[in-house]
């Protein structure tokens, strides 16, 4: 980006009452050199492992750290501690400030016609049952859509059971429409009447392990406790209601808010040699929930963008611009660091080149999207050239960027999804199952070397990737 | 067996001064029309479904059912309803006495350097810690052997961790090896000052699931309370311990011992139409442990068994003798079943054809072995024969029966040995994840089909297998 594009797009950004625009008016390019260093970073990763080393550190060194825990603070000490041992040239934390929640006891039990104890867990936000627990009847529906379609009173004074199933997916498209059972599923229920909701767990696997999950109360809406069945949980319960008896559920849930709490974006920085206010982000989130260690969500993505940025500082030269490694504060529970981020940096937007994060476990990449102007897409389809022996393909211009990007990506900014394999990832989302024997550190490898690819490209390139993206291309 | 071989017998018994002989002067054999009932009762199981529906019923109807426990009253009371159901000739039950175990809480963590909760299950069997836990410092040893060998005082005053991994085997040949950790484990570690044992689970899942199984203490050896750690938890130590550091956990454990109790073993019979007298065996067990339903653990054994022998009542005529279904009462915590009904029957062993427990999961059956006397194996073949359409192979004639049958065994009996397919039996084993989904319907079939032939065959034959075996052959 040269001075003149970087005032036009100041200007731009008044101009479009928006706070971006970067329509620069030079053709984007990439050198040789670039790419020849590139491709040899690119190598250099896949022989690494240094990725797989800092996941094991942080799940081994730190475990759970739900947002707002000892587990949070825990982890952004290791944040720091970690970015600054690996060489970055800066290394700082910024506030980002959120309501908590706590997890107390949870259990539940078949108490009539058939005894067993059930598996299940709160969702993040459920309030408690009374101490003693709340008992009911169950009332199954197909899912959301059956319960927000049923008659006013149709689960009054009940506990609902919304038994829908999560289809696997390699691009992880069966989780959208299966969670809003999760996220919307208590208001509704209350809506007709209910006391309780139990809902399937929103995963792909068959293992006595429930998925917590963020779920938000609607204004106004009573607020009934809210947690996820085991599949096998969720099978039984089906079994047991096909015979006909009423089935009488009792649910034991100690959740309830805590105090409000500050936590920090933790930010990593290789500096730029030529523009080094110019930077390009990658990053991942590094809070997890509380029931696994967090390795694929999101310690691999942590893992995988640090160690790429470590690879490019560990160059003769630093690159023209910077690189910001930003480990995202409490994405858990509604992208509270990436929405701290882009509240603190919406004024200079110009200086964000493109972001990528990686929070989709740690199976390997297979496709690469941009969001990118159309003058630059020259300089993606090099990237895509490099991420060839990869086994990564280019898939279009409709770059996500990941969760929280969104709200910079909402301001306008380049974005690039590096996407992975999402075929086992909701095997293990959000359970105890989320633990470093699931990552194979070849994959992990194989993740940091194309953000390397992807980070040193967009901080040597010539020209911009264009911003101002407010509306889906 | 004619009544001079039965006569013979009696003799023998009191000739060898065992309890059994059998040494039938009669050349064993099998008629054509045995032959193609067998068939068809082969074939008709592998449409049949109805093993399904047994387990089905079972783990949902009262799912977990540990010895001693309402659950496994339960089950007594489930078995003696499906057996009159399902149309057997007579069903009873037999009493099984024993001391009982009680599962209270049981949580660990790391306390230092890096807090983190541990997922751990008791072992059956062990002592609780004090109420409000017991922390010390972890000592690990690769297995049992090591902390054997180690030095007198190597584990004063601490937590031994044995980190053995358990082999995946088709055969689960891999249990025998690594299970000692448990079974012995404590009162080695009590040996060598040790004040607890967490050891890694016996299993060969990577899932974050403890397995619990029984342990044994030793007379006069203090006794430690004793825990499993699911394979990733065991990983977690694993990794702290390398970093040099010591590692102080805390566990808290609220198992104990409970009352003598009195289950049944509950018998179902299709009676035999020409010699009611002689039977043939086949069971599983009918406790399970307590933290998954007891699908595979023995639910599928009970199903396969009960619904092959339901097979063979549904003939327009009753087999020559009788078909007893077994369902052995508290296998789990010693052989209970297995040894009360080797007592109560110890005097007729003449009467028992042969016997062949199911307790390796739900697997598809891949091999036969047989015990017994060389003149019967013509009709072995047969049998083999029989069963070559279902991908079984005759193995060798050093058949164990089961775990139930050892008892039996011991005193003579001529037994088969079904062999099922264990390469995934010991991810779930004795885990909450042991629930109904990890059957296939198909697989379940298919032993259904491989019992019914054996049980008809054994039912038919002219002459008998023989006995007295009362040393390895
Ligand atoms: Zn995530
Ligand atoms: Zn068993």
């Amino acid at each position: 980006m040269t001075l003149k594009s970087l005032l036009l797009g100041v200007v731009s950004v008044i101009a479009l009452s928006g706070n971006y625009s970067a329509l620069a008016d030079d053709v984007p390019s990439i050198s040789e050199d670039a790419l020849k260093v590139a491709a040899e970073l690119r190598d250099e990763a896949l022989k690494s492992s240094k990725g797989y080393d800092i996941v094991e550190s942080l799940t081994t060194e730190v475990g759970p750290r739900m947002a707002g825990t000892p587990g949070d603070a825990a982890a952004v000490k290791w944040g720091v501690a970690k970015l600054e041992e690996l060489g970055f040239d800066k290394v700082w934390t910024e506030p980002v400030t959120f309501p908590t929640w706590k997890r107390g006891i949870e259990t539940a039990e078949v108490v009539a016609p058939y005894p067993q104890p059930l598996v299940i867990t709160a969702l993040g936000f459920s309030v408690g049952t009374p101490e003693d627990g709340l008992t009911a009847e169950l009332v199954e529906f197909d899912d959301l859509a059956a319960l927000e379609a049923s008659e006013e009173d149709s689960a009054k004074g009940k506990i609902v059971f919304i038994k829908n199933r999560m289809k696997r997916a390699k691009d992880g498209s069966g989780y959208g429409p299966a969670v809003s059972a999760r996220t919307r599923g208590a208001s509704e229920a209350a809506k007709k009447g209910a006391v309780g909701i139990l809902i399937r767990s929103i995963g792909t696997d068959s293992d006595r392990m429930a998925h917590t999950g963020v779920m938000n109360y609607e204004e106004g809406i009573k607020k009934i406790p809210a947690a996820a069945l085991s599949a096998p949980d969720a099978d039984l319960l089906e079994n047991m209601l096909r015979r006909g008896k009423p089935v009488i559920v009792k649910m034991t849930i100690g959740a309830k808010q805590g105090k409000e709490y500050t936590s920090h974006n933790v930010i990593g920085e290789i500096t730029g040699s030529e523009k080094p206010e110019e930077y390009v982000i990658i990053g991942g989130h590094l809070d997890s929930w509380d029931l696994g260690t967090g390795a694929i969500d999101d310690g691999a993505g942590i893992a995988i963008t640090t160690a790429a940025a470590e690879l490019i500082g560990r160059l003769p030269e630093r690159p023209k611009r910077s690189i910001r490694v930003i480990m995202f504060a409490n994405e858990e529970q509604g992208l509270l660091g990436g929405k701290a981020y882009a509240k603190a940096h919406k004024d200079k937007l110009d200086n964000i080149i493109t972001a990528a994060e990686s929070d989709f476990g740690a199976d390997r990449i297979w496709r690469i999207d941009s969001k990118v102007k159309k003058e630059a897409l020259p300089v993606v389809m090099e990237i895509a050239n490099l991420l060839k022996p990869l086994g990564i393909e280019y898939g279009n211009n409709k770059a996500g960027g990941g969760p929280d990007l969104i709200p910079l990506r909402q301001l306008g900014i380049s974005v690039f999804s590096l996407r992975q394999d999402g075929m086992d990832y909701f095997d293990y989302h959000h359970t105890p199952n989320d633990t470093l024997d699931k990552i194979d550190p070849e994959a992990l490898d194989q993740n940091t070397a194309a953000y390397v690819v992807l980070a040193y490209i967009a901080a040597q390139m010539e020209g911009d990737f264009g911003g101002g993206f407010t509306k889906e291309q």
